[in-house]
């Protein structure tokens, strides 16, 4: 049986959710929500089943919708989330999950009160490219992990509410936190620009300490005029490359590395360097809304918790805001406390 | 008539030093001087016409030798290139110029008392596409700057005496410094991490900040699986990319930006993009240590100060310095006071 | 007032016509007809509004039908495209036209006698990227043209009925035929292979001879590890490189090539070698099938004819004969006799 | 004991081997020869030590000398290794052997009676990532092999007395004669152009049959704007990229092609295709020129046949005479006779 969906918000980022929500098998979709009647009506246009309403209300009182998706400014995610949660519905909210740490902890309590499932869209955490990355991790082929190193660049839409932290790094800090499951995060330094007076940084560099002699980098650029998409992990032994935008081989696992040694003899460290082949694994097709798409599903049916549930959100959401507040301190480090 | 040189220490750098005076025609190779046997007899298989020694004092005693080329390990360039100009001869460096700002600012004054070419060997200000960029950028056609990004990484050998800042970073420092000639750099903060332990970092991210809202960002990386040595420079009105690694079109000048109007009826900014064609500007022949070498032998020809003058020197180091105190500190940022 | 168009064929193709049908403003998709029903069920999930069938009849009975566009199987254009004419409709053929040079020519005459719009389906002389290099070579800048050179491999889908000429080639003969307008070929030699026992040619070179010095050579193959899409176009004073799947400089233009000067003293040819910047003109956005839609109902509206016409695609039907029967004779060439 | 080498040409090429002679620990360079004395003076400058004539009797007189590189023009090579080979010295002769496949007998000849050995500078040979492809070849992952595609383009110089294909296809013919090793090349179908009136074919493209299915093409152009050296190699289970300007992977292993299965009941043929992992083999690092004159010095002193011998010389010119004489012919098939 497939489970009821509404979308709330068809600006730029809803209509990707409404077109998967309607071609899985999983889910139907029942209904679109916007406040702006240009958008609904391009909605009937491709999709003249689907219910449209400028109201939330309306949504909520069709008993056979199951879950709703928030895609609306980020300003407006914690109070939408909060009238769905309590309507009794679970929610798949648009990152990042909202615009502070202490509303995110509320909805995680009130998710918890009601049962629901609270899930962000760290839409990355469901790309099959990104997995393949977990899984080489995992295997431990990589050795003891060095750093993380992310470029996310492009001429991209300035956004007025939100610095770029949050709105792009929020994708390389929910993909660290999904790869490094199992190092703590311990402070952050970030340094950042705002070219237009008066509006939110459009460029950000932010570096997170971890505990164990682990650091991970993130360069997020409104302003650049190629788009790079570029990920460097290196551990012990291998390292890996990630490029989202290469067609071909997205991810190269590098045979390559130092050794070091303690000649106690000579007294002194021998690092050597070792170069070997390199391995590309093949990353299964498949988009990763659509598997997003299904595992909100599949959390509505079964209960279980989201691979991106609240505390990822929250996790996520306390990073940015070190981050900020370490830009405005021109790069002051600031601890985490994360939970 | 072509100026006498010699060249002390042929370790990694070296030679391409000796080669290069040994084939200019405006330098006669007189001396190569180093304390490892095994070094001077590759020179001798590849150069026999040229004089070996172990000691300075002996290249010092020969009248024709005009100018001195330091190529020997950081903490020696102090020592050496007092000894050097002390006995009245020019001397060319190798970067860093010294391994702190206060012995630069010896050897600066000691170069003018003795009224001698104190140069460094900041090799990219004499790369014809670093030279090329300067050009685009005097044009205007950029217009005002606001951001530098650099990034310099690949598996290089880890240095034991100096941190990756002072290795890697100092070519870009070098770089920024000769392209961003007319606004003055504050502060620096910079994050690192060594992971060999008791060692230097091997890994730094460097946040220049300059007055009037301009930011230079540089990555050096000893521990990385490929080799990227990329530069972005985005201006108001146009971006360049240079990728010093792309063997046809190093140098790419986009049309590319924002254009941000007040719309005071409204009392908002509206920014609109613009994305036009991309021009790749012709980047000359030639091997920059060629054009160094030359410009060596016509400033001690012509008494002129270098292009890599003791000044310059003297704000990368001053740069490093400020940049390594604030890995220290996590990240929080050092004010500058260059010269 | 919009133009009624049906789709005929939704296999691999189709689908992304009826997209574009769909989402145009100029056309209103009223019927999609195919003879296998699961694709139809696919239709009708995506686009609820629009009418189904299996039989073509029940098309042609609509009067409301203005204009069908046929994308079923090759060999099948004739039949349906000859049924589309006589019942007086406009008609769009996917490419190839038809298989064979003779049909072609009869339905040339049919659309001719019945003043209809006869158009195949060459998509490139729609795509933003090959029209700019139409301007490029239209403005002279290139100089004489001197050869054409289009490379089109990847892991491609194996056609049992006809060989990768008529599969994969016919794109770049559509492509040449439309840029290279004012030269005339007169001769194709071609070599090919069917690795495939039983089965069609699945890799194949072709050469085309134009008068006045003029060559062009296209490499077409199915069993390729990764997909090049790369044309280059050579004149006396400058040259482009096409790279299809370059996503920010598709096009560039480079000042380079060779200039001939006839020394009459030394009696001999002086051969002397340019090469300046490169430019790269941005190609404005903008799906192909969009522009080849809008084109389709312009022409069934206003009566013209299509850039894409019939005699279009007898240049090209008869260019694939003509490569067919070369490889055939294992390169022996074929001369060319094009209207 | 290390080998007498003389040097005879210092044009384009003979520098490069005048270098690797100098370097390498096995030989010894005597002599260079050349009739243009500036380009004796630029040798003098770098290597004072080596005896200079414009007289190759000179060189033979010295008893020293135990081989002799040709690296003078192709129509010179014959009557110049002859009179190396009649005074009973070993010979490297630079590709292509000599301009014709008769002369090339004739030398074999001589060679034989002399017991010298007779070399062809096919460097590629001696090239590590060709060696490397050679023995992924010689495991069998690959399976059978189905095609080889060289595209060998650049701006290049444009050479006087010969066509393109004795320049640059020269290499990819010597790298498919040496990879190919068993089986057996029937025909080629080659096409090309002269764009400078009177002078030879500067742009081709050939097509070599082989027996069992097999196919080999290559394009070499003297007048692209890019640099491009590109060879794929398909088998029935894997398939080989080998870009030889790739910085870092210049060898990619797909795990990629089609299975061909015979459905007996059906009647028809299923094909279905394979999409794996890509793997990188490491090349080792090293000068092909380096590997070569080590080879050759080693020839000289056990008598060994060297890898590139007089055969490999007379097949790769055979063909290159069967594809002029195709060129000629506009592609009509020339039947090859190798031995």
């Amino acid at each position: 049986m497939s489970v009821g969906i509404a979308v709330v918000g068809c600006g730029y980022w809803g209509p990707n959710l409404v077109r998967n929500f309607w071609e899985s098998e999983e889910t139907e979709l029942r209904w679109v929500c916007d406040l702006v009647p240009d958008r609904l009506v391009n909605i009937r246009k491709r999709y003249p089943a689907v219910q449209l309403t400028n109201r939330l209300e309306e949504v909520l009182a069709d008993p056979k919708v199951d879950g709703i998706c928030i895609a609306t400014p980020s300003h407006t995610h914690f109070a939408l989330a909060k009238q769905v949660l309590e309507a009794d519905r679970h929610v798949l909210v648009e990152k990042p999950l909202c615009d502070s740490s202490e509303k995110v902890q509320q909805l995680i309590e009130l998710a918890e009160q009601r049962q629901k499932v609270l899930m962000v869209d760290h839409t990355f955490l469901y790309n099959p490219a990104v997995r393949a990355i977990r899984e080489v991790l995992d295997s431990g082929r990589l050795g003891k992990l060095l750093y993380f190193d992310s470029t996310r660049v492009n001429l991209g839409l300035f956004q007025r509410d939100v610095n770029v932290l949050w709105d792009l790094a929020v994708h390389d800090l929910a993909i660290m936190d999904y790869l490094i499951h199992d190092r703590k995060p311990v402070a952050i330094s970030a340094t950042g620009i705002a070219h237009v007076s008066g509006q939110p940084e459009n460029m950000a560099y932010l570096t997170c300490f971890y505990e164990d002699n682990l650091v991970a980098h993130i360069h997020a650029n409104w302003l650049a005029p190629v788009k790079l998409r570029r990920t460097l992990l290196s551990g012990e032994k291998q390292m890996i490359v990630y490029d989202d935008l290469e067609p071909s081989e997205r991810i190269k696992v590098y045979d390559k590395g130092i050794t070091v040694s303690d000649e106690k003899e000579l007294r002194k460290l021998l690092i050597s360097y070792r170069s070997g082949d390199c391995w590309c694994p093949k990353v299964p097709p498949g988009e990763a809304l659509e598997n997003e798409v299904l595992h909100f599903a599949e959390c509505i049916r079964t209960g279980s918790k989201a691979l991106s549930d609240g505390m990822a959100g929250l996790r996520v959401v306390k990073m940015i805001e070190a981050g900020s507040l370490s830009i405005q301190r021109r790069g002051a480090p600031v601890e985490l406390d994360l939970p």
